[in-house]
């Protein structure tokens, strides 16, 4: 692990010149300060160090690390057990040297860093460099060149990254079985997502982002887990582990609560199992991530139009962004260290340089916008939902006049929310769906629904 | 409920005349802003409000409750689907008005408050009052005014609170004897803990407090679950329940993995035991909580000198904290909305008005020195450690020579970590052990883990 840890520390070198420092950030407190929520280090702190440190921060510089951190107290021995000296913490992520904390302030002059996610935290990181921190400082910054570094860096995943990715994918597959076989007897949407959760926590991670386990898959990000499941209900499950290291997997299915999809979600899951297909078919590198996005959007308008819920030539109702009436969000995301990778740093890691994000309805929650390169991995999520927030609004209905077949919509009440998501490496020649192992297929669903 | 909100709100407005804004605080982002940790509201809200709102503040002035919120944007409808607006917000908590966040420039004259933990809504609250909050301005200020009022009143609980930590303790039970259960087949220490945080997180409950599910009881705030499980352990589990309206329990059992206790384990685990009883047996309003602490202390040193582990008289051994060696916490704390009630106030509402804490070994960890009174809820936690901190410290070996026999204690070194938690309702008569579904007997316990 080291060996690699230290290529990321040297490539990061090669390409920025100035000294890098990076901190790992703090636990926050939740009610009180002796109640904490656990800890996340910073991903970026993470990649380079491989150890989830709280309250430490390393700096790069002519190709040495030191670390800084304060050793454990008297009384963090008594409550925390014993606890890393920070020598034997140097020695396990190779650094060169190693301070306490305060040393810091004799390192900082002309240092790039990326600002961490809890504000006491970046206060220190504003007090250390005595400056504001990229976005609140001009773009020609070294930050910004720091970040593009490792956006560099991150966008693509080595040995240990993958392995790491597979660790968290294995378990959350896990878990969505685990959710399909419990929710024969579960009686609210809660016992699922207990069930589904349990398995990440027995396995010693943790959940990558707030589990999405409902009934009603057309709020986009309920996390709501009161509904009681009822017959002829759909659950879509959105559920992701995360390492100890805090690599992170995203996984979606969608099952029927009494195991059996009726007729018209049938109808309408192999639609959106068939813009899923499609779209890992139609990925290799090189492929525009935007044009995989559209070619959902097309599988989509074409498959409703075959059921008779939209009306049109398939390829004009993309263009009209009628599609996104039923799928307003983009077909996936970044995956790595985040559940959607680097997105602290806004669009910068998504967006191919010179790109920004559209304006259309049905391509602004578009999140990456790169061609495929080997190495990444992304999210493969096409879906369907009937929102009221979009079939109930006005100017929709005004626009989408004639394109809309309401009374055929009505025959297809039953499906309120489908998704299908599954993570995706790019290799050298072609894919590798990582999460393979969790069939898509109805049948094989509703197989594991009744195992 | 509304009618015991408006009782709260009134009993807090007779307390003091000033008026009270309260904030909520907001969700703090874990690893990008869109990824938060789960949102905890402020007790304090919680209490007035009985709904966890975010990024809200009520002011109570009057005899009135005016409610600021900010209606939902259409994007929070498209992603988060239909929320309550700020009218029917308010009507739920019974406010007289209701405006949005930024109106709230308008009151804040001569208002008191407390300050909220996330660090952003900290900010706004400086920024909005234009000063300093206690504890960093003057103690004779309106904020801690404000405080003690608050104090007075959480400090006993009344029916709605009383029914949710009810609640939190049936759920909390459930994940003890699950664990229990589940110890029979389990591997590691996380496989414990994913079966009884699953049960909490089907219920819709989350963890009041970071679960401590450990073979190593010995290290008291232990958060690692990567420990195998070998015949011979006993796992300590500190794990507790906390209700949608913020309520909290807090439970510890300790069992054998092999479900049964072997002799060694089994008389330190009466001693542990012992303690635990005769403090329930004692306590009643008016008696000190400190007492019942150091009536642990002797119950545990009497029970060390039986077992030949110490040496000398009880009364002595506990004057001298020799009991501390090997139990040097508190005997418990309040229990309430946070799960040690009110700690961010840090010892105002723990300490009685006048008291602070003591500088012993065997009491500086007390979290709670007043006379007990009808309605106050406390946990009643004894335990018995080998800390190698303490056992291994030459400080305490100099200190204590000739009162430990070494060659004795060698032969309990299967017992690294007991202890027994349980939360006990003060009552006009007596008391309510509210946690006395879940056994503590040593037979108990083995018939549970063998079910």
């Amino acid at each position: 692990m080291i060996d690699i840890l230290q290529q990321r520390r040297q490539k990061l070198t090669e390409l920025i010149n100035t000294p890098i420092i990076l901190w790992s950030g703090k636990a926050i407190s939740r009610n009180f300060k002796a109640n904490l929520y656990p800890f996340r280090a910073s991903s970026h702190f993470l990649y380079f160090t491989g150890l989830a440190l709280e309250n430490a921060a390393i700096l790069l510089e002519n190709g040495t690390l030191t670390l800084f951190i304060d050793d454990p107290s008297p009384d963090d021995t008594l409550w925390h057990g014993e606890t890393p000296t920070r020598e034997s913490i140097a020695k396990q992520i190779g650094a060169d040297y190693a301070y306490p904390l305060a040393e810091l302030t004799n390192y900082t002059a002309h240092a790039a860093t990326i600002a961490v996610q809890d504000p006491t935290t970046y206060q220190q990181q504003l007090n250390r460099l005595n400056r504001p921190l990229y976005p609140n400082n001009t773009p020609e910054t070294i930050d910004l060149q720091l970040i593009n570094a490792i956006i560099t860096l991150r966008l693509t995943h080595d040995e240990l990254a993958l392995t790491e990715i597979r660790k968290a994918i294995k378990v959350a597959i896990e878990a969505h079985k685990m959710g399909m076989r419990a929710t024969k007897t579960a009686q609210t949407e809660a016992e699922i997502r207990g069930a589904m959760e349990g398995v990440i926590i027995a396995q010693n991670m943790t959940c990558a982002y707030n589990s999405i386990v409902t009934v009603h898959g057309e709020i986009l990000h309920n996390q709501d887990y009161t509904h009681n499941l009822n017959p002829g209900d759909l659950l879509l499950a959105d559920v992701g582990a995360e390492t100890p290291l805090g690599w992170a997997s995203d996984i979606t299915r969608t099952w029927p609560i009494t195991g059996q999809f009726s007729p018209t979600q049938r109808d309408i899951y192999d639609i959106v199992l068939s813009a899923h297909d499609r779209c890992i078919e139609a990925m290799k590198p090189g492929v525009e991530y935007r044009d995989i996005h559209l070619l959902a959007c097309l599988t989509i308008a074409e498959g409703l139009v075959n059921l008779g819920i939209l009306q049109g030539n398939p390829l004009d109702l993309v263009e009209k962004d009628a599609h996104a009436l039923f799928f307003p969000h983009g077909i996936g995301h970044l995956l790595g260290l985040d559940v959607h990778d680097m997105e602290d740093l806004g669009d910068l890691a998504g967006y191919e340089a010179g790109r920004t994000r559209s304006d259309r309805f049905g391509l602004g929650y578009l999140r990456l916008d790169r061609p495929l390169k080997s190495g990444m991995i992304v999210t493969i999520e096409p879906g369907f939902y009937q929102v009221p927030a979009i079939l109930n609004n006005p100017d929709f209905c005004h626009k989408y006049q004639g394109i809309i077949n309401w009374d055929k919509l009505a025959q297809f009440s039953d499906v309120r929310g489908i998704r299908i998501e599954d993570d995706v490496l790019v290799t050298d020649t072609g894919i590798e769906v990582l999460t393979a192992d969790l069939p898509t297929s109805p049948d094989a669903i509703e197989t594991l629904c009744q195992s």
